[in-house]
């Protein structure tokens, strides 16, 4: 079976907004075993919306439309699938009284044109929606001869994902002929994109029963797998042996074989060890430490550190004798590692990492250009730094540099 | 006239990808003063290509197609084009020429599927693409007796936006009639979204002669204006008069009147009062400092900090007395001003900001529950500490804590 997404609302026309729901509802229908062949995006337009949802049943199986459920004279995916499908449209006096009830509980004045939001598809069921006022449906109907599944489901992502997740789900279940499916996610780092692609191609494409996708990021690339066959056991054995494979192929840069990121890991490493970190940056500018910090937990192995943008901070916060800074310059090898070194002292933390640089897009030199960075690492056995040359802009610099620096850290613990 | 965006590739109906070009073009479409009406995502299945293709053709007057020109037999977004309008294709011996010396000079073999990215369709004018292999095309071309255009861009964003800027906006201009049009961003911090919105509507719907876009994220709301007239001055007047309006009504909320973000403002205000800042933050664990380090200079104005998740680190980088943390606890309105006092300090910084919460998931407590945050903010004249509770998850939470931050900046700098 195969499925289309609408999304709904001029809005999603604009330069400022966009569709990002259909990320997530896709995985969920991919689970399924239902693959996603089209999506689109259409304003809040009558005989457009009509149109489309007709060129969609024409050509899929499901259909999810979000958005253009609530109570404005813009919402008109009601109206509208119903026109598409022919069917009729009623008001539900259940779902009146509860829009009613949900008003007067908030001493609010209910305007006529919420209970647009009553109206139903003949046929279709009610999907609760315990975040907002617009219920969803979910709609068995023929279209030209054909058994077609819509969903009408309100645009928040607040509001639908749980209901599409719990209940659109559940439904879907009891008609989608059930699919063994298994998936994996690897995940390496700080080799080139095309490196890793060409060295996992000779490796992936001799299992065509197995479906990757290669998606890069600064200073990691992804190896999502994904398997279907004719029981649960052989999807899941030959997602795991083209894994294992990829994992012989890139030994220790991979650093997730089930999808975590390299934050999480080098804070499972550091718990694991019993062990804390201490950053000290100078052109990441804090962006490792927010990183590190975005991990819930990481209070239990991160103590902190310091953002040593201005060179007496480098000296005052984190040790690094003015004199190095003179003799070698502020981005130097022995300035990322006197960094690691002394926030690892001043913190009193079993790891310090230290990062200088130059992030661009000033300050260049031709002896130090824009994306030179150096990143080093001390712990009680000594201190490596590393040179790097980094491709892109300030922000995309920044990001691989402290990748780079995730990455010693976790090759340190290894 | 109006435009439909088709993004071409099996890859972006993946739970993983996204198309994000077309924000960029919807902009310079707008721009021109065309009406973006219609977007769609297609794999590379040829028949759903021509299909989608004719579809759009019957409802717009420009179809911008991203994607499927490269040299792999998945690339067929020039074959389904031509299909759709029932034109031939040609191989246009000039980039056959240029494909194949661009290969020889990096001494790679050409396989021959690459030929493919020379063929032109009939009448299409080709349009360079300094950065990668695949040219695009620009067309004007007949469907059911209706003038159409037709742009066949390649999918890399870094390969399509230049085109696309350059080149194609330079062609619609000459066939696009032109529109007097001005646009403007407004952007208010602190301010919840409902409340904005209904202070606002009341001004900006006394305007319909401008567009008016609400957008709103953690900590900040933006009015984009827009306005089309008889005249440039016309359409600028309009904007400028509602903008002017909107600002009376938010005062000095309004801390953008030209789009710019937060961390640019506080860096202007700083660098034109010749003063500095330091920051000592725990709960947004790096995020501020990253955030005002994410402006390209702003190493002129910023001089770092220290990230004091540990408790310790509040006593030993930025001086809070460790019997405050025991009195107060490390959550409280007594250890914010003291962090901010401290690593003013400390940096010898004009202005020093300190921030502590309770970012969540976990370590909330019925006084002190996730959400909870204390921001201070201290300079010559003294300390001021602000209590919120912001809501969302852990990382809303700290992106809000920060937004405040730079707010107390940038009012403390007015």
């Amino acid at each position: 079976m195969n499925a289309e997404i609408i999304a709904i609302g001029s809005e999603l026309l604009t330069p400022f907004r966009q569709d990002t729901n259909s990320l997530a509802l896709t995985q969920q229908l991919n689970d399924l075993g239902v693959e996603l062949d089209f999506k689109s995006v259409v304003g809040d337009r009558r005989s457009d919306l009509v149109n489309a949802s007709r060129t969609a049943f024409s050509r899929a199986d499901i259909v999810v439309f979000m958005g253009g459920l609530g109570p404005t004279e813009d919402d008109l995916t009601r109206e509208a699938v119903a026109e598409a499908l022919g069917l009729e449209i009623h008001r539900d006096p259940k779902i009146e009284e509860e829009l009613r009830a949900r008003f007067a509980a908030h001493g609010w004045k209910m305007a006529d044109n919420n209970l647009q939001q009553a109206d139903v598809i003949a046929g279709a069921e009610i999907i609760r929606n315990p975040r907002g006022t617009a219920p969803g449906q979910f709609l068995r109907a023929e279209f030209k001869g054909r058994q077609k599944i819509a969903m009408l489901l309100p645009g928040p992502p607040h509001e639908i994902l749980p209901m599409f997740e719990k209940d659109c789900v559940e439904r879907l279940r009891e008609i989608v002929p059930p699919r063994n499916i298994a998936t994996r996610v690897l995940r390496i780092a700080m080799v080139g994109e095309s490196q890793a692609d060409k060295r996992a191609a000779v490796i992936y494409k001799a299992h065509p029963e197995v479906q990757t996708t290669v998606l890069a990021g600064a200073g990691e690339v992804q190896f999502h797998l994904r398997a279907q066959a004719e029981s649960q056991e052989k999807a899941r054995k030959a997602v795991d042996s083209l894994a294992s494979k990829l994992e012989d192929e890139f030994e220790e840069a991979v650093f997730s074989a089930q999808g975590e990121s390299l934050e999480q890991i080098v804070g499972y490493f550091l718990q694991m060890r019993g062990a804390t970190l201490a950053v000290a940056e100078s052109c990441t500018g804090g962006m490792l430490a927010q990183r590190i910090t975005a991990v819930p937990g990481s209070s239990r192995y991160f103590l902190g550190g310091a953002v040593v943008y201005d060179n007496s901070l480098k000296s005052d916060l984190a040790g690094v004798p003015p004199l190095m800074i003179t003799e070698h310059g502020a981005v130097s090898s022995q300035v990322a590692g006197m960094l690691a070194e002394g926030i690892r002292e001043r913190c009193k933390a079993s790891l310090g990492v230290g990062i200088t640089g130059v992030a661009g897009p000033g300050g260049g030199t031709e002896q130090k250009p824009v994306g030179l960075v150096y990143v080093g690492v001390a712990d009680e056995n000594g201190t490596d730094v590393v040179e790097r040359r980094f491709p892109g802009d300030r922000d995309r610099i920044r990001l691989y540099a402290t990748q780079q620096a995730l990455d010693l850290v976790r090759r340190r613990l290894m």
